[in-house]
């Protein structure tokens, strides 16, 4: 199993190989690999690999393998669904073989399925929100809903990459998404290889942008969307109440796989990262040691603020929801 | 003249001599001083040491050499009002001079004076604004408007010690502010420092903290307030339209020195810094190459987004406004 190691761009394009479940844990923990599409394959790739590795003998030692690693593997980032969703279904492929081979093929089938239907997916999300966008519009996006995000196209980012393509100009303002920075290190270097035309912003500029008229819409992806609330990287709230405020239609462009509407946001934990994060980059400090520091890695922004979730089903606009 | 080099903050706290006005015009566009009070001082003092490196024989020379100095100064940070003001206030008293020695004892005197008062308008500027905080309030600051922004005390910062002198318990959220990091570089450092709990976020997670129902006030202060609208640092305007949105009252501390009531908003340049502000930090590549960014030093803010306005002449509640 290979993957780009996120944490290089935009300095070096290194992919990783890896061999064990402990190494895909670090992976995700770490955001080598990241974004809520890309944590569904990597999650079913991870029960084929586990499969792969194994030594059991019959079918009930394997399974009890494979439900020990799904639970390693979907505890890695409990927020974003989708790792949950992708781990769920290629254990739920592989529960139905009686054989240990059976079992193998079948969670690697579920895993190639996934990355190929993903990519489908993208393609129909940016299909439906390209719609959306006119020619001449300048779009906000935080943190990265591309194609490293994804298996390739993206969401958030893929909806403008179809728009392009369609023959419309978009300009998107990409913030920068402290701490980890995946804005600048990943979005404007997604679009820059594109040649779509980028500006990297801090996401502090945001509102004073738009009230200089200067973002016609905001397009985000998310990590998982309840009854109530989207749950996406920290910051995006803050630019769903700006969008609000000026009248900017504010868009989170998601496959249904992202839909968790048996939940509601009181029921979701929101990851608390490490506050060097936030106190260090690179080796250089930024803050004084020992401070207290608060560094959730999502928010979550009521429907109410979103104009409309944009999926491979068509654009719904809340409180109207897909049914899944 | 002396000064802190707060771009070796919070690593090490270095003073740096200023010897020349070259020297000075570096210091304050690298931002080694740095906050609307600070620069007023240092600017004034520019003026008293522009006189004093003079070789200038009769007053009529040095008070032209010191009319080319002022405007070096005073274009080094062209929205930053407080700059203008001391400048022109040691100016102002050294040409009512009549011999060389006369104007250098003057500029110096000045400078001396608008440093003392900036101490006791700080503490006026406290006083008034601890009777606005509660026991037991967070307050959400941004950027450093501190101790370091100043000469002592500060403006946000010293309403948050005035309340803690007068027995409040008070916590503040310090935003780590980019692109620059002056709240965990400085804001953090100074209140840890004076043993005030702080916890450093963010600015992206300034509206999930207010709807968690967890920032009481945010405190700021500014660089120049016009008719209209009040300059700070950028991201000052995200904060005020979520307070806004958030019912939190948001406050700007003061001196009457930053009223620049003769212009409105549309008259005032905003500084746009280098790129490479927001693509690097410490020599590590955050963002590609040869991408566009867009680094506005501050944004505008208008007036009915505030509060109240916390000066050393009391606190104004806009529309109503000091009389200057």
């Amino acid at each position: 199993m290979w993957l780009i190691d996120q944490t290089r761009l935009p300095g070096e394009l290194v992919p990783i190989q890896i061999s064990s479940i402990i190494q895909l844990v670090e992976a995700i923990k770490t955001l080598r690999v990241r974004g809520a599409p890309a944590l569904g394959v990597a999650g079913a790739y991870g029960i084929a690999l586990a499969a792969e590795l194994s030594r059991a003998h019959n079918p009930f030692d394997l399974i009890s393998e494979l439900e020990v690693a799904a639970e390693m593997i979907k505890s890695s980032r409990p927020t974003a669904v989708n790792l949950s969703w992708g781990v769920d279904r290629a254990l739920q492929a592989a529960v139905r073989l009686e054989t240990v081979e059976g079992i193998r093929e079948a969670a690697l089938r579920e895993a190639e399925e996934i990355a190929e239907e993903d990519i489908r997916i993208n393609k129909a999300i940016g299909k439906n929100g390209a719609k959306l966008l006119e020619d001449g519009d300048s779009v906000l996006t935080h943190c990265n809903a591309g194609r490293l995000a994804c298996v390739a196209w993206g969401t958030a980012l893929g909806v403008v990459r179809s728009a392009v393509e369609a023959g419309k100009e978009i300009h998107v303002y990409a913030c920068e998404t402290r701490p980890l920075n995946q804005g600048s290190r990943l979005t404007a270097w997604e679009l820059a290889q594109d040649g779509i035309p980028v500006t990297l912003i801090c996401e502090s500029m945001s509102g004073s942008l738009m009230r200089k008229g200067r973002i016609d819409k905001a397009i985000v992806g998310a990590d998982r969307i309840t009854k109530d609330v989207v749950f996406n990287k920290i910051g995006t709230y803050n630019h769903a109440v700006l969008a609000k405020y000026h009248k900017v239609p504010f868009y989170v462009a998601v496959p249904l796989s992202t839909f968790d509407l048996r939940h509601e946001e009181a029921d979701i934990l929101i990851e608390e990262r490490d506050p060097d994060e936030i106190c260090t980059i690179s080796g250089t400090r930024l803050a004084p040691h020992g401070i207290d520091v608060y560094n959730p890695a999502f928010d979550a922004t009521p429907l109410q603020l979103v104009t409309g979730l944009i999926t491979e089903k068509g654009v719904f606009r809340p409180p109207l929801m897909p049914r899944i």
